[in-house]
């Protein structure tokens, strides 16, 4: 909590500061007063522009009870914060160490998005008896695992909430909404050490249709979860909640009344999903700031931004997007080298500072230690460490 | 020092315990004999396999004093250390936190492969100053760099190593071997604060042909080099030190011997160098312990490796190859998820573990917090911070 206040009270100097001394508006939002302090290749944070995110999820939401954001974007307590202070309470995560991270954060209700084996089992265990205060909960999808962890929870005097990871399509993960997933929610409901708290779909098969394509899918692909929800009602067999879709088909499930919404890169937003997600409302809230290192021919840049810096899980051309060298060609990436091209006139030199949007954030941040914060007049002020990106914290 | 002592203790014990008990030879060599204490998706090294490679390196460079190591792929001070125990003074890096977690280890001449730019030439003046009894040293391709480096090095009592940065045809960094090079070298020989040491000479642009082929273009894009060095000789500037090559290239640099040798992935060792140089003689150190987390389809699993695990900058098949299940096909990757498919009596279940060789080493260790060391009877017995995965340590 110390932390959550001593950013607000952040938040409130640079508002006050602002108020008395107007900065000039001549100056594009993403570029530092005081770049010289932060070495390169850097990962910037604004978090007034994350602030806007929030505020647009919650509208697009309509009712913050609504919400399980997912975390795995920023992976950073004062952001968990900034969301705890609208009165959010719900999160997801993918590992163990986000899950810890949100418990030490103070966040009541956790969803480890997984199914737990290996050691993870024992370790999601060990978390909720170490933060009481937290509910966890994790998926499950088959009667195997269930067990596994029912027998694990023996003794253990905390109670996992789990949710039936439904496979409506994407085939990654789950089991599919029929007979089998309606018999696992039973069998959870008679298990030991855990609670049903309903399903968990994530459709990101439709990622990179249009909206109207995309929203047809989506409603056309929930279509079985929703039979399998009423088939559970017929049999006495209560779902008390359903999680669905990622950043690509929440706003179509935002229209179900009746389902928790967990979106995650909307905080910190990126190329990728701007191109895929045009109509979503979300701003560019962190940046790579990385320096030119070598000029090997007139037209040619070196940059310090390798696939050690940024998420490389797309081709090159789509890895990043300079904001002040829009028209650059990509030619090459090595683990500490990125070479682009530009139009003679480009006017950089060796030493000089690029500004650049990651196409994938979520990957992005987890190769940094820290997030360099930027606050309102463009100034360096903070830095916080990447907390969760280590995959184990104390547990 | 303690830590290599320690490592040289525990090798020695697991030495002694084997000629006493014997393991049983009929399981592969990265089977785990409790595999249920490591948590995945995880990174396993196994120190007597890296050993192996020194010796193996050592061999080919025929003299140890010729040796720079590239420590960008392991980032382990246990294992430069082993390199130390070997007699290798000599190491080069590729950012800060690289440089000083040598300069932690004791190697004495430490060459930051990379021309500092923005803060990056306070922090290597200010590594260089906290750590005497290591020479540092960087690359410089232009004048306008050298002459900022030597404003910050007037008054601060220490001297760096500057090698030129040749680009010979890689294109990526660097001045080409010619008038201009010959220039630089006068002006590096007659700036304060700086000493010339040579020239660095990076070919990377020959990884992807045989061995034949590779000797032959090396060889060819090296004769200017060698020319530059004759006629700089010819006008009284020595030219001190030649680094030459990449993993790919260095055994045809091996064959001058005034030329010092560099490759990195050597150490660890990976799926893309032993398909790229199937004629070198390394051996994979380093594994992948990831467990399938949920079966959507008979064939198919989804495991836990992600492409926040394992380096992603190559096409999904070429991301890693599993020891336990070569025929896997690969379907899709996510941040935490891995789908691959696999014919109907693959025989694995939820929760079981698959052993994967990364296609690329180097990204994947710096995906890792932690090495868990594996000894010589499959036994996981220490886990080693990846010490420089983080680009600022102290300074």
């Amino acid at each position: 909590m110390w932390r959550a206040w001593q950013f607000a009270l952040g938040l409130r100097q640079s508002y006050l500061k602002r108020k008395i001394m107007p900065s000039t508006e001549s100056q594009p939002w993403y570029v530092l007063n005081n770049p010289d302090e932060i070495a390169s290749p850097a990962l910037l944070i604004y978090p007034h522009r994350v602030e806007k995110n929030i505020q647009s999820l919650i509208a697009m939401a309509g009712d913050i009870g609504r919400l399980r954001p997912h975390v795995k974007t920023h992976k950073l307590p004062q952001v968990v914060a900034m969301h705890q202070a609208h009165g959010i309470q719900k999160m997801k995560c993918a590992t163990i160490a986000e899950a810890e991270m949100l418990a030490q954060t103070g966040v009541k209700d956790i969803l480890l998005a997984y199914q737990p084996v290996g050691p993870t089992q024992q370790r999601l265990i060990t978390l909720a008896q170490r933060y009481p205060n937290s509910q966890f909960g994790c998926l499950i999808d088959n009667e195997r695992t269930l067990r596994e962890l029912s027998a694990k929870l023996e003794g253990a005097d905390v109670r996992l909430n789990v949710w039936i990871d439904i496979d409506n399509g994407n085939g990654r993960t789950g089991i599919q909404p029929g007979a089998g997933a309606a018999n696992l929610a039973k069998l959870i409901s008679d298990t030991p050490g855990v609670r049903f708290a309903g399903l968990h779909v994530y459709d990101g098969q439709f990622g990179r249709l249009g909206i109207a394509a995309r929203t047809a899918a989506a409603n056309e692909a929930f279509a079985p979860v929703q039979m399998l929800v009423e088939s559970l009602a017929a049999d006495d067999v209560d779902v008390p909640n359903v999680v669905a879709g990622g950043s690509p088909t929440f706003p179509v499930h935002a229209q179900r009344a009746t389902v928790d919404l967990s979106p995650g890169t909307y905080s910190l937003w990126d190329v990728g999903y701007a191109t895929a997600c045009p109509e979503q409302p979300f701003i560019w809230a962190a940046v790579l700031l990385v320096r030119v290192i070598s000029q090997p021919a007139p037209n040619r840049l070196c940059l310090d931004l390798g696939h050690k810096a940024v998420a490389a899980e797309n081709p090159l051309e789509k890895r990043v997007h300079f904001l002040n060298a829009p028209e650059a060609r990509f030619i090459s990436q090595n683990e500490e080298h990125l070479v682009i091209e530009l139009p003679a006139d480009h006017g950089f030199a060796v030493g000089d500072v690029l500004y650049g949007i990651p196409g994938h954030i979520c990957p992005t941040v987890a190769l940094h230690q820290e997030a360099n914060v930027i606050d309102e007049e463009g100034k360096f002020v903070a830095c916080w460490p990447i907390a969760a990106r280590a995959r184990r914290l104390e547990i």
